[in-house]
């Protein structure tokens, strides 16, 4: 059995390109005492990667040049050592872009089945937990308030923008270009949604929520964020989840001060990282789940075929191109 | 009895300067049932007072051209025609830039005696509140924590920096010039301090607290802040209780972006106003008193003499002039 597996090769200063990494094919490696063998069947591709990757101050340290590309996947336990797993098991965890994974029981990060196996990746994964606890933690929604979404057709956005509506708040997202907007109004539901593409994202906010916004959920950060702060509603919420507009952090950009927003509306912006939360890790599956068989809840994938989709996928990301969460499959 | 008063005759772009105002000899006023007439003994002078006079997005309404500047004054009633109040009370309230004032209980905000006059309008007053009550409320300081305060010589900053060190946190300063410096390590106690125009910031912060801060009690924004948020701690809390350091928001400014600051860190950045916490004023002026009876807390007062330095004093607050907080003594 030969395990094809992309390697990180180049540390890029913004989003790595298909050429900062290769696919060779390496070796499986050798089942120790209490590991397990997993075939992957979904590799995960994530905007966080870029931190991942980057050389900043970041949340862990980076994926090193010639390391196997750091990587959420799912797959079957096809041999194991530990008592806790046994062959035929699912799981999803930290696998790596590659075809085999040998591992710890420390880096499965929840067990699946056969049907959620790419769920388990997105919406029934870190992304949807991602969504609903950020949202309902930090941002604390109340039924009647104005939830603003940017990145609103992505894989976290459009599960947020989802719960919120769920939760009895209204709704806006802010995407790019008419097909996403049409999405995020007939397939998710926003009860509007901006193209800050071609649509001035102040004025637009402005006319569908002349009161303000009660929850700013931002992916993006950017010339968006600073279109949304100046219409904070009193005692909004900023939720930091990410800043996928922002290419590169070694050369600071810089923006409108946030202070004056925030202190003149009593506002308060914070950041989540999910991985401080895996507490609430299985409710919030719970939850989601339950949604998903009601029919409440629905999810897009964007299925890219192959281990070799894997070094251009990321940037395909930034560049736009997914619609909803983005993965490769290999089985 | 003629009433000195100080009326807005121009709205400036920035901070009032002396030339913004004008000296006028107006009439008291006649006191109608259910008024009251207070003699002002003290005028008090704040940086929020830019904010009341700027005509941008703000908490209220600006002061009018022509009118009274507004202000928070303590004196004695001299007449009444409100059986809650009597001849020879007390009070501190919205009684403005003048003499006499004849004003309806609403514009009274406490009661105070004789001894406390022009502490109700610092340390036992809207100061003294906010201080406390943004600090423990936002800031949430606990045993060991590490709090930087900018402005830390200032009215807010010192009461806040004084308080963080009874809470049981270790406290850095963030103040301008050596004597300020001075003054906060050896009267305001605090554990180190920072000139801000002859050390860097950044440097000195890191040398300091190589663990981070858990807590930034933000009085100025602008450089300063942007030299102390890179060094935040996980999970810190950022108090936005004033933006000194801005001299005008009507040219928005630019600074660095916070979101990758508090998403990495999993930060909060959060507005204080202390007009939205007034339920809690009478136990904090209580916690204040006792401490300052114990004499585990000091305050500094910045007194001027006579209704003709109010043009200028609010100036010479951006000027970074005054050592303690500001007043302005009339009787």
């Amino acid at each position: 059995m030969s395990n094809q597996q992309v390697i990180l090769v180049n540390r890029p200063t913004g989003v790595a390109q298909a050429t900062d990494f290769i696919i060779r094919t390496g070796s499986i490696g050798e089942v120790q005492e209490g590991q397990l063998l997993v075939r992957n069947h979904f590799l995960s591709v994530e905007p966080a990667m870029r931190g991942w990757i980057a050389d900043a101050g970041n949340y862990s340290s980076p994926v090193a040049i010639g390391e196997v590309m750091r990587a959420l996947a799912s797959g079957e336990v096809i041999a194991s050592r530990h008592p806790d797993y046994r062959q035929g098991d699912f799981v999803m965890g930290w696998l790596g872009w590659q075809d085999y994974a040998v591992v710890d029981p420390g880096q499965i990060v929840q067990r699946t089945n056969k049907a959620e196996l790419s769920a388990s990746l997105g919406i029934l994964g870190l992304t949807g937990v991602t969504a609903y606890l950020a949202l309902t933690g930090v941002g604390d929604p109340r039924p009647g308030e104005t939830v603003v979404i940017s990145t609103a057709a992505g894989a976290v956005g459009s599960t947020a923008g989802q719960i919120a509506r769920i939760l009895g708040c209204r709704t806006v997202g802010i995407t790019g270009g008419p097909a996403k907007v049409r999405m995020c109004v007939d397939d998710f539901g926003y009860d509007a949604a901006i193209d800050y593409q071609g649509e001035d994202v102040s004025t637009r906010i402005a006319a569908h929520r002349p009161d303000g916004v009660d929850i700013y959920f931002d992916n993006t950060a950017g010339a968006i964020s600073d279109a949304v702060l100046p219409h904070l509603a009193l005692r909004g919420r900023i939720v930091i989840c990410g800043t996928a507009a922002i290419q590169r952090w070694d050369d600071w950009p810089i923006g409108p001060r946030v202070e004056r927003h925030l202190l003149v509306k009593r506002a308060r912006m914070e950041g989540f990282v999910i991985f401080d939360h895996m507490d609430h890790y299985g409710e919030a599956v719970e939850r989601l789940r339950a949604w998903l068989a009601e029919g409440r809840l629905i999810h897009r994938e964007d299925i890219l075929d192959g281990i070799h989709a894997c070094p251009d996928a990321l940037a395909g990301l930034y560049r736009g191109e997914n619609r909803g969460k983005r993965l490769i499959r290999l089985v």
